[in-house]
């Protein structure tokens, strides 16, 4: 199971679980909420072609039209919406899927061509601003929606006009006579294309991903021999000091990650969510890649490179990534700034949902609790904390400081409304982050490494045999964790690798190992020591720890963290403050009152 | 005496004080050294008009060609080569001067316009992008050159073609039919023409000046009604999105300080040497106006609300202003780094020239020792750093900490070279800012203002007697000020009011007045007491202090100071630095051993 996306299946949260109640108030809330947005605001009917009047509205980033993302929109919907009913049937949300998946079909045009902007507002103007406008993002949505339709429904309904509407794309980009060299100014469609691929096999998906990495930020690109977006832009009329308002200034590519090639990239700058989104489809091709294969040998260091600088100089103690508002991403090294009135915190919920997407496909490629940390980082007080206690209030920006002029508050939906349907699709597909795991029918072998704690069961067949691995805890307010191992069938050879958090100054097994394999971060247990140890537990006392930011960010102040979670200090008597920050950062009631 | 840059001209320096020796090396090194420079550019016969290879040049920052401040750095180095040359005759710069005179005598056009750029490079295009152009900034320093002229060689070659050029500016300015409701996006016209006023008192020259700041920001300006700069950039074809380099985004009218009118400026924004020379003009036409007037109680509160924001918010420990780099100006409050790496501190040597300026005029207003203090801080830590022990080598940034990848070094000249003539200008009127006086003659009754103390004499006329006040100092080094009055005829009622410095923890005088009179910082001794005591002694221990930043500047680090001087700390093993930041920052080597 490579993908989370498809793994979560495998893993079912006990019901009393701290995600199992989330995940039901994703479903039985947050779902019914975002559909309620979708018909309010006119996206879920946009695919049927007809005129919006919002879509005469002045963009509010030019040269962006408000309502460019409304394809992603609705795509991340259904995508959240497939996984989460693989769980818990919804005739409500099943008819909707199914009323969209037709309204998607019939957009389509006999080209294959799909997007509701370039049909129904400027359908002379495809595919001339790769740059700016969303198109091939939107696209990877798409792809994305139709891999969880896939599963869900299993049937190729939503798929089949995706895969027409993708090779119209491998149709349309690359380095062929009559091609258009060009990459998307989103990154999305690269990861989408990889996890396509994995479906298809078809070698057009695999190549077309590729084509745009390898391609990205080239200088002289193309027939031209110049960088594609100047190219694209003086085929525009543009002037040249005509500025996207992201930019600080004329031909800022690094907001897309388009300065210079991907392999060339020293530090991680620009749109947090698209760096993010970008490096997970490296991080994807590399896993794909022999390890000494060209692609891996020129893209990993990169990643090695641009993972660091982020996490060493340009991520908060929450994980959360991306100073600044302007190009909504990072800053200088070390400028992390707290508030709006210290120079921005923007953070963007997208971006550490970007970073969890990172450092799953990382782990992939090399087991080390480095990235399990971060990714568990970035999930309880990152991600989580875009979602209000209800289900139904979301952040965009999570400043970790409030102010009177730019208050912490949440929304019930936004107008760019990328981040509340991108975290139901996270907590739709969680299953997949808490492990991962690898299975050989021949040999009757099977290693799984677990990531996150929480009380769920993984379950899947080697061979004829049926494995069952259940871990039982109070994650994220109790470091002890059991676990149950059962295999029903013939034995089994079972490898578990236990990640060991960072922050657990002490830990234990119990029963102890008698020589405990610690690589990476990850115990190490055999498979003849689980043979004997069917029942075993791990102990990480969590201890309260004050933790200070690294003194280059020159910020006088200290967190007081306890396992994975950071603390936040917050006064229930702002009077602005309804919806007080408690999941993530906050102990729930119920769950501290049963630990007392 | 209403202007440093009349008064200077009665205070003679003590050769051996601290200011004649930098006045010294000015007038026999800078004077020299920026007339090479101005021959080497072309910027000396530029006013000959005839085309220059680098007006093809691509603009260093859109949309403003690099040679558009030609004129300015030509004006500027005429203004301060009169100002030195009232104390030391120079036949090569007096040769200079004449030739210079002549060449832009030469270059006005019959209607009187005078500008380098709009007849050489646009002729057509005159006073069509007032916003970004700097025609009228020019113009200004054209009138200041021609002030500083006119009291050098005491006739009006200089001043005669001036005033026709500021007559045709006034036929075009203004809110009469056919008139232009535009005004300059760099302030400087305005305080120039106020200037100009007091020697020609010609009601068009302030009538123009205060148009100039009441139309400023004006949402609903002109026959449009609408805000100037949109209105001239449609009439230029400019796109909505095409942005001048320093903006942050379309619009960014506070850049210019005209977001809105002055008065409704709540806090200080944008580039900070206008938003000075800005200020400095509101201040002196403030100061000449009724104390109750319209025109007082609608720009006072506003320059308070503003200075004191700057000061309190927007200000390093050294009197610079403007964090910055894009913008070359205010960042948020707080904002106040001190490396590039850290975010920048971009404190342009020529915004604390403007800040000297500014505290100057508003001293005028009113006596308060807090604007002296800044003026003095400015002064030694942000202006006079700003050149080289040798007086050839400039600082046009001044930031606080210096980093590997952006040194802080001074260069002999740049491009754009607002700041080496600033400083030779500001240095040569200097004796202008130590003290400011009023005379009654009828009463036979003088009042002086000490502000900066310096080894130095006072001379002016009360009715038909000679006064003549002497300090003798070794400030910045030692905080004993000797005072001797002379006053040679009839008796004269003189008041004297020293400043006592904000950092002066203890002060004394002697002979001790019976019950000293402190007001706001100075201390008042009468007349009576001034004719019993012809000589006395004012001691401030300058104690070293350690001075903190603001807690939300986020800055851990402390200053030591002492007496004026905030002190520098750097490695003299660094071996990119041949050039120590010695004046202000450090004591010279001969100063520091005199003193032990």
């Amino acid at each position: 199971m490579e993908y989370p996306q498809e793994s979560f299946n495998a893993t079912t949260f006990a019901p009393d679980s701290f995600w199992a109640r989330r995940r039901q108030v994703v479903r039985s809330q947050t779902l019914r909420h975002q559909l309620q947005m979708l018909k309010e605001t006119g996206r879920y009917d946009a695919f049927k072609l007809k005129w919006h009047p919002s879509y005469s509205d002045p963009c509010a980033v030019w040269p962006v039209p408000n309502h460019l993302f409304w394809d992603s929109d609705v795509a991340k919907w259904i995508e959240g919406a497939c996984y989460l009913l693989m769980d818990y049937p919804d005739e409500e949300i099943d008819a909707a899927i199914r009323e969209l998946v037709g309204m998607i079909q019939s957009a389509q045009q006999p080209d294959g061509y799909l997007n509701i902007h370039y049909t129904v507002v400027e359908p002379e103007k495809r595919f001339t601003n790769l740059r700016d406008m969303h198109e091939l993002y939107n696209a990877g949505h798409l792809v994305e929606a139709a891999l969880a339709h896939r599963l869900l429904y299993k049937n190729d309904e939503l798929l089949r006009p995706i895969l027409k509407y993708v090779a119209l794309l491998a149709a349309t980009f690359g380095n062929q006579e009559g091609q258009k060299a060009g990459y998307p100014g989103h990154p999305e469609i690269e990861l989408a294309l990889l996890r396509l691929y994995k479906v298809t096999r078809d070698p057009e998906h695999l190549h077309l991903a590729r084509f745009f990495l390898e391609e990205r930020g080239n200088p002289s690109g193309g027939k031209e021999r110049r960088h594609y977006y100047d190219v694209e832009a003086e085929a525009r009329g543009e002037r040249k000091n005509e500025v996207p308002e992201s930019y600080p200034a004329p031909r800022s590519y690094w907001y897309q990650q388009a300065h210079v090639p991907i392999t060339q990239q020293q530090t991680i700058e620009g749109h947090a969510v698209r760096a993010m989104y970008l490096l997970t489809s490296v991080a994807d091709l590399v896993r794909i890649s022999e390890p000494s294969s060209d692609v891996a040998n020129k893209f990993l260091p990169a990643l090695h490179r641009l993972w660091g600088n982020m996490i060493e100089k340009k991520a908060y103690v929450t994980g959360g990534i991306g100073a600044m508002k302007k190009w909504e991403g990072f800053g200088i090294d070390y400028f992390l700034p707290h508030g709006t009135d210290e120079g921005g915190c923007y953070a963007e919920t997208c971006a550490a949902i970007g970073v969890m997407m990172l450092a799953e496909r990382l782990l992939q490629i090399e087991l080390s609790s480095h990235y399990a940390d971060i990714l568990e980082l970035c999930l309880y007080n990152a991600v989580l904390t875009g979602m209000s206690l209800d289900g139904k209030g979301f952040t965009y920006v999570n400043q970790l400081a409030s102010s009177e002029e730019d208050l912490s508050q949440r929304y019930e939906w936004f107008k760019c409304a990328c981040c509340p349907p991108n975290v139901t699709r996270t907590l739709g597909c969680l299953g997949g982050y808490v492990w991962s795991w690898k299975v050989d029918n021949e040999t009757r072998k099977a290693t799984v490494n677990v990531h996150l704690y929480t009380s769920a069961t993984l379950r899947f067949q080697v061979a004829d045999s049926r494995v069952e691995i259940t871990q039982k805890t109070q994650w994220p307010w109790h470091g002890d964790v059991s676990f149950l191992v059962n295999i029903d069938g013939p034995p089994v050879n079972l490898d578990l690798r236990l990640r060991i958090p960072g922050w657990a100054s002490t830990w234990e097994v119990i029963p102890q190992p008698s020589q405990p394999d610690l690589r990476d971060g990850y115990l190490y247990l055999p498979s003849d020591w689980i043979q004997q140890h069917l029942e075993f537990r791990l102990s990480c006392p969590m201890r309260p720890r004050v933790v200070r930011p690294h003194p280059l960010t020159m910020q006088p102040v200290a967190y007081v963290t306890r396992g994975p979670i950071v603390y936040c200090v917050e006064d229930v008597d702002n009077s602005w403050e309804n919806d007080h920050f408690k999941v993530g950062c906050h102990i729930p009631q119920g769950e501290e009152e049963s630990r007392s």
